[in-house]
């Protein structure tokens, strides 16, 4: 049953697009996001500063400035961290690895004696440890803190984040094991931690703890309301009724749809499937199945973007995707290629792969502007400036990237995302190696596959797999791929794809090459979608495309694509980052002012010209569409 | 300059399709309202046991069941006294009368000595009169029962109420002008009262009173944030800031956008048409103009109605009009009604009537079933089941009617429109009479001009006007009839108008006859409204249609409309309340489970049916579409 699990970061070593974004990351927006943490930025973070201060306060020093920002704040720091720690690993750094470790000192002072490590409680009251499970996000800060720790030994073989994180989670596990204090996270985010620190230390109490939280979850739904009653306080005024956004109406093995805030959602369903994964639990594997088909088969963007209303967050009911009102929080995607890629370890498939592929190459990189310097929280798939940012309804949905989020769980989530993404696209067993998506760069895996993949994918379907020591490979075929061929040092073969995958037995010094297929597709949703009837979207490869009206003469309403109509591939766009824009026939309806006219509208056919999705407003304020009219 | 003004309720005796509803609302809509406001239906109002208790609280009397509901639960009494008004002079019915009596002694109890009224403040606390202008509607309650007290006057001669009123509106001048007590209406409501009472009574007070108000409002925008800043206590929380919500962020005459609370913009922007008419003030009849052409032209659903976000019951930002999500508010477009027969009152021009009417009989009728005994609040163009009133975002989007509201103020508001809409549908001044809707029925003017309607309008388009008494007659061809004819006993004439207008002279015995253009229209948006484009709407005279699951397979969002696709149309369907259905040329698109595909979506021609908007959902739960996809 066990398929596949991660390959160590170290493992791989990026070249041509991938390489280009970690680059970004390791180059700029590391740097960048460490100048922020450390107030240094004309955007404040205080999150070092609340660590020192953390510290401080434990030996009885009343000499610092308290606690800033959001109770998560300290998450930010260990999300930097392990970004830095991927970083090392693709591009060794002794500075940085020095700026990491001073502020692995900082952090390991602000723990107290007994093993407890949040800023938020130590700086502000001791006594409320653990009282608000709702929103305090005591357990969601360790949890990042520990793959903080995890990535940090892997990369660096250095175990005080780790050691501190093992007592750490060792303090949790007594609180909430031996001691049997009541509740379970409010914002799921240990329970995949867990199981990492259990599969990088084999520490059988983090197992133990991730299924307990796991378990108990729901089993009292109204655990929180209870909860809420015992305490005088609040962190936001949370609904503790609410038990959708918070995942807690029923057992998990119960759950059926994708319901509530979509990064807490994917954060729990990514711990569950790791879990069934290592327990070989057929109920916790249903469960995680049907919530996969509610999310991917009812619930989700074309650009893997999740979480259609800004209303907490949260997933929305079955079809309701509106595209201009998308919340499609960037994070929420990370976390459903985490979900994907924990379905992975279950299931070899490419439904699995093809999403976190999709979720990656669109809404993810649309996070990060293509200069590492600005951020997309909300994903919209459509933006017409003096709406969206401006009515009431879409004020959430910005025309461009900031600089930086109050709320800043994105960015870094994006850095270490990006930075890790060879842990997403590949994976091994004991003899096999999988190719889930298609990036450039030389691997090793530790059951002794070593080849090089070359290609400029996403912009070239040509796939080669140098073959340095064989073994079994195995290549997903995206679904997308209507066609393809496969050669085998350049004998034409054929084999046919299991659930998506073709399984090859390749030697020392084999080529490999596959062949992609590079049509641009429109595809059409559901007509049970109401917000895209009649609409189109144009993709390539893993891309979908958007039209800005910067390309469309400012304006992309009034342009309707012509069904079936040509689609030309124009040259990479070296002002967008070597992107591919795309050339379709269209017609334009000519602008009028007049609000309801029963006079035809004037059209004439006209070029529209469409740029990947995640290279959207890079180049200043103007109108966005994926989901276009169509015109037969 | 003073084009036209209104007639008097009794001059009018409604036949046909008015009559129909006005029956309704006699018959069947008073009563019930009757029986909610006396907690004596399923739904509890207790706004007459308020009156009562506020009588005993005046008398020191503590044995009382204290205030409940609304902190403008009062308004609810008063809408219904102004509704019976106008039903007796359609309908006398002595026991109604009676029982209206018996509710104006009740409420006279509840008058302080001072003139002060009102339960909310009177039951609770006494001190907290006028300190919270911007929650606590004292104003606005006064306001509404001011019209009460004036129609009732009109309709019966009896002047008890408008005595109490008079009182109270004195006790308000004394407050806010001789004493100087500073503040305008949260919610304006009054301005337009008192100059209604004004007319009735020739008090000077009133006029000056509303001017006051008026001119007031917006001058210290910050007004309520101080107000709030002062006060202890608060209704609901509101954001004394918001200067969009409430109106107040510049002076009345400097107003260019419709903005806020759509209920509290056209009421108060009735209240300026109405005072720029009286004082022909042309810097005021320029602020209604550019805020009439802010509404009409960017900021109106087709159905007429206003308000398109939920959030705050408010106008968005030019052409943000999704349908969906609309709000849409009944007494935001009895609002609009009111705004545009006060535009009426200073330039006769289709402009106003053609909206007038189209908020008429598409979202003021849609707000009542065809049985008169459930209501809407909220009026979106589209309704899917399973989102709408389900997702986060259309949660407000019912897709039936209720029985009654907690803010019940939408149907009274109703009841009492229907039943005066001879108002809104003829004018006169000295020596015209003003024909700007078609309803049918007797008509006496008091220049002395007396004719006869027939028409079953909006079903027929022809009208005919049999002349008892002569003299000049204006009557509005609407900008949707492409073509008319007009007969003067049965001789074709033609008369350019004049704004929409055409101004006969005719004689006693004339039968004019005019017909109007009752082809189906395919109606288009602005390009710039991006929920709309591709989209194509279908009308007949100054009916919207939509189509409903029901009689088109359970799925409307699978259909296109051919473009300049033929439409039939059918007999008057009894079941429907005598509707007449269209039937256009469509095809439809089979419905696919698949999220999204590449394959061509399968479409085959079919037929499409349309009811009038306003009939929608009276026949279960089903989907809902006025603006329909079109194919060419």
């Amino acid at each position: 049953m066990k398929a596949q699990h991660q390959i160590s970061v170290k493992a791989f070593k990026a070249e041509g697009f991938i390489e280009k974004y970690q680059r970004l990351i390791s180059e700029t927006v590391i740097p960048y996001q460490y100048s922020v943490l450390n107030d240094r930025s004309s955007e404040k973070s205080h999150a070092v500063q609340n660590f020192i201060n953390a510290g401080k306060a434990l030996s009885g020093n009343t000499n610092h400035d308290g606690f800033y920002g959001m109770v998560f704040q300290d998450s930010d720091a260990a999300k930097w961290i392990e970004a830095v720690a991927y970083s090392l690993s693709n591009y060794p750094d002794k500075e940085l690895e020095k700026t990491a470790d001073e502020l692995i000192d900082i952090i390991s002072n602000a723990q107290d004696k007994d093993g407890y490590l949040n800023t938020y409680y130590t700086i502000k009251d001791k006594e409320k440890r653990w009282t608000n499970l709702l929103e305090g996000h005591e357990l969601y800060c360790s949890g990042h803190m520990i793959e903080a720790a995890c990535a940090y030994f892997e990369a660096t073989g250095k175990d005080k984040l780790l050691k501190v994180m093992l007592k750490n989670s060792e303090h949790i596990y007594k609180v909430f094991v031996t001691c049997g204090h009541e509740g379970y996270p409010g914002h799921p985010e240990i329970e995949l931690a867990l199981l990492k620190l259990y599969r990088t230390t084999g520490n059988k109490h983090c197992l133990e703890l991730a299924e307990h939280f796991i378990d108990i979850r729901g089993v009292d739904p109204d655990y929180y309301k209870k909860e809420k009653e015992k305490r005088d306080w609040t962190v936001w005024g949370n609904n503790a009724e609410d038990n959708n956004y918070q995942q807690s109406g029923m057992p998990v093995r119960r759950m059926s749809n994708a319901v509530g805030h979509a990064v807490r959602a994917v954060y729990l369903y990514t711990g569950m499937a790791d879990l069934a994964s290592l327990t070989e639990d057929k109920e916790l594997v249903s469960a995680c199945r049907r919530l996969w088909e509610s999310i991917t088969q009812r619930r989700m963007y074309i650009t893997g973007g999740i979480g259609s209303t800004a209303i907490g967050e949260a997933f929305s009911v079955d079809y309701d995707l509106p595209g201009d009102t998308a919340y499609a929080e960037t994070c929420a995607s990370i976390g459903l290629m985490f979900f994907a890629s924990r379905m992975l370890e279950i299931d070899i498939s490419n439904e699995y792969a093809d999403v976190m592929e999709q979720a990656f190459y669109n809404t993810v990189l649309a996070g990060i502007q293509l200069d590492g310097k600005r951020f997309f929280y909300v994903n919209p798939l459509e933006v017409i400036p003096g709406i969206s940012g401006a009515s009431p309804t879409h004020r959430h949905a910005l025309t461009l990237r900031s600089e930086w989020y109050a709320c800043a769980c994105c960015p870094p989530n994006a850095a270490r995302l990006i930075s890790s993404i060879a842990v997403y696209a590949y994976g091994e067993n004991s003899d096999t190696a999988f190719c889930h998506m298609f990036a450039a760069g030389k691997i090793s895996f530790r059951n002794g596959i070593k080849m090089c993949c070359k290609t400029s994918y996403p912009y070239d379907f040509n796939v080669t797999y140098k073959i340095e020591k064989g073994g079994k490979l195995a290549i997903r075929i995206p679904h997308w791929s209507k066609t393809y061929t496969l050669r085998i040092n350049e004998k034409a073969i054929e084999i046919s794809p299991i659930k998506g995958y073709v399984y090859l037995e390749v030697s020392n010094g084999d080529t490999v090459e596959l062949k992609l297929d590079d049509t641009p597709r429109f595809i059409y949703a559901s007509s049970k979608v109401p917000q895209l009837s009649g609409r189109v979207a144009l993709c390539r490869g893993p891309l979908v495309y958007c039209f800005e009206g910067i390309d469309n003469n400012g304006d992309v309403l009034s342009v309707s694509l012509k069904r079936n109509g040509k689609v030309s591939v124009l040259e990479a766009d070296k002002s967008l980052g070597g992107a591919v824009k795309l050339k379709a026939e269209a017609v334009c309806i000519q602008q009028t002012d007049k609000l309801y006219s029963d006079t035809l509208p004037v059209q004439k056919p006209c070029t529209a010209v469409a740029v990947p999705y995640y290279t959207w407003g890079n180049r200043g304020e103007n109108q966005m569409r994926v989901w276009m009219n169509e015109i037969i």
